[in-house]
């Protein structure tokens, strides 16, 4: 396919349907149990950005067209985001009261809800993948391994957040730095792209270009979020910044210094665009996609 | 197929490779992140008596002979089980320092790693459902569609927590005290009788009446549970008795009274029986397990 779109007209064009789509898969708010369904849409509705679905329907526009199909799968993957965020910031995690300038799900709903909540979105996720409208069996099932591995303890999510836990009690080495910003950001990220290229059927080597490009836009996405840890205000980040810092966390601005992140993001961008520009013109998507997610630290 | 063997025997065959099957399906506790690994594998290997993945076994033993192809499933289950009792656990939840005789997985690993220990069971869960060796892609999509609603937040485990704690704080009736039951324990019960004569593909009429023979013995397993919190010592029981009535929770003996609740178990049973002995001669060891499951409150 032939995708001509920037990576901003195409988010744009995205977004209505992914919140439709996030909307018919959640349970509505007034069905029992009502504070749960209200604990889950307040996080999946808090005004992200749906950059993970986004991911994987331009995974899915590189090589075919319908990307319509895709959507109950790429909002799926949202929902994976949203209950990792929800963990993540509990009192006994990283402890976070704000989360896109409001106040986390665990201070508006207590800490039981939360947990509780986070638990609903990562099991909806897997159902609804499985649930996923004319979609091959094949297909659903391909995705709910890579779904699992991404958000798993072997190089995903959770491997990520454990390691970021015990990052706060030692030194940690860029090696290490790298791996936890792989595991803890990156895995679900480049998971999108390649779910997305999965389900348009690419071959096996447009999905390891696929893959790879994924993994280089996950980590040099992460270093982009520490950097803006440093360097931006509140209302930018909607959560308190400098807590990174504050919290001992590792990030690459304490490991690197800024100017040394800010090139790495750089390199890894480019690295990005050129595996990107091995799928030849259907590669410019997602191409302007690493353009375009670099360019938030500018 | 003909039952001939007695759900004790059933029991006893099953539980060695079950075991062997969760140990294979669980990362090696020396792999990173270990104590991840490690909270894992001590939360599964703390004693339970598999009665979830044994009552899959014994569903699909109902209707086919070769029970093995269908144990990675059955282990999943038991993942999922596990996952909800380390949550419910946790002290936002029902604060308990003892699961099965030893320290619950909080007090022993911490509440952070506790939280994450459960997400990784569910996800893992899940992963290993899809990656469950010579099972048709169809039927893995059906399995992961009734264990995500089982678990889930419209009358499954989840919705059963979230009405738990909200029980908590006001007078609870009798339809409600089964409603909570049925989805707090019921669903998970009930859905690894249904998978396993889904996997042995039975036919829609024989699903029902071993869907329907579930939700029975789900329910009177919940009651006789309840029961056992007020009867029994610590060293049955595996952890602080009393413990239901001390934090208000809602039981079977709190609003009916204890003889009252022994009936209700008697009566189940029975309906759980009748709907065995429907399914002819080879029910008979599903029926065999309703009985085995009333024993436990003699």
């Amino acid at each position: 396919m032939t995708s001509s779109m920037s990576a901003t007209s195409f988010l744009e064009r995205v977004r209505p349907p992914i919140e439709a789509t996030l909307d018919a898969i959640l349970p509505p708010q007034n069905q029992s149990p009502q504070v749960l369904h209200q604990a889950m849409r307040y996080s999946v509705f808090a005004g992200g950005k749906r950059l993970r679905p986004s991911l994987c329907l331009a995974g899915f526009q590189t090589f075919r067209d319908d990307w319509e199909s895709a959507l109950p799968i790429a909002a799926s993957i949202e929902l994976i985001h949203t209950y990792s965020l929800i963990h993540d910031d509990l009192p006994a995690m990283d402890n976070d009261d704000f989360r896109r300038g409001r106040p986390s799900c665990h201070r508006q709903f207590g800490e039981d809800i939360a947990i509780l909540a986070g638990d609903a979105l990562l099991t909806l996720a897997f159902e609804s993948v499985a649930g996923a409208p004319h979609m091959a069996a094949d297909r659903i099932v391909g995705v709910t391994r890579m779904l699992g591995k991404s958000a798993g303890t072997v190089g995903g999510i959770i491997a990520g957040q454990v390691l970021d836990l015990e990052a706060g009690e030692s030194v940690v080495g860029p090696e290490m730095l790298e791996s936890i910003h792989r595991a803890k950001t990156g895995a679900l990220l480049a998971a999108s792209v390649s779910i997305g290229a999965y389900l348009a059927e690419a071959d096996e080597d447009q999905l390891e270009i696929a893959a790879e490009f994924g993994r280089k836009i996950g980590l040099a996405f992460q270093i982009v979020d520490d950097l803006l840890d440093e360097t931006a205000s509140f209302s930018t980040l909607g959560k308190t910044p400098g807590k990174d810092r504050e919290q001992g966390k590792v990030t690459y601005p304490a490991v690197h210094g800024i100017p040394v992140s800010r090139r790495i993001v750089s390199e890894v961008t480019g690295e990005a665009l050129a595996s990107a520009l091995r799928l030849g013109p259907s590669g410019s998507l997602l191409a302007d996609f690493a353009s375009h997610l670099e360019a938030r630290v500018r």
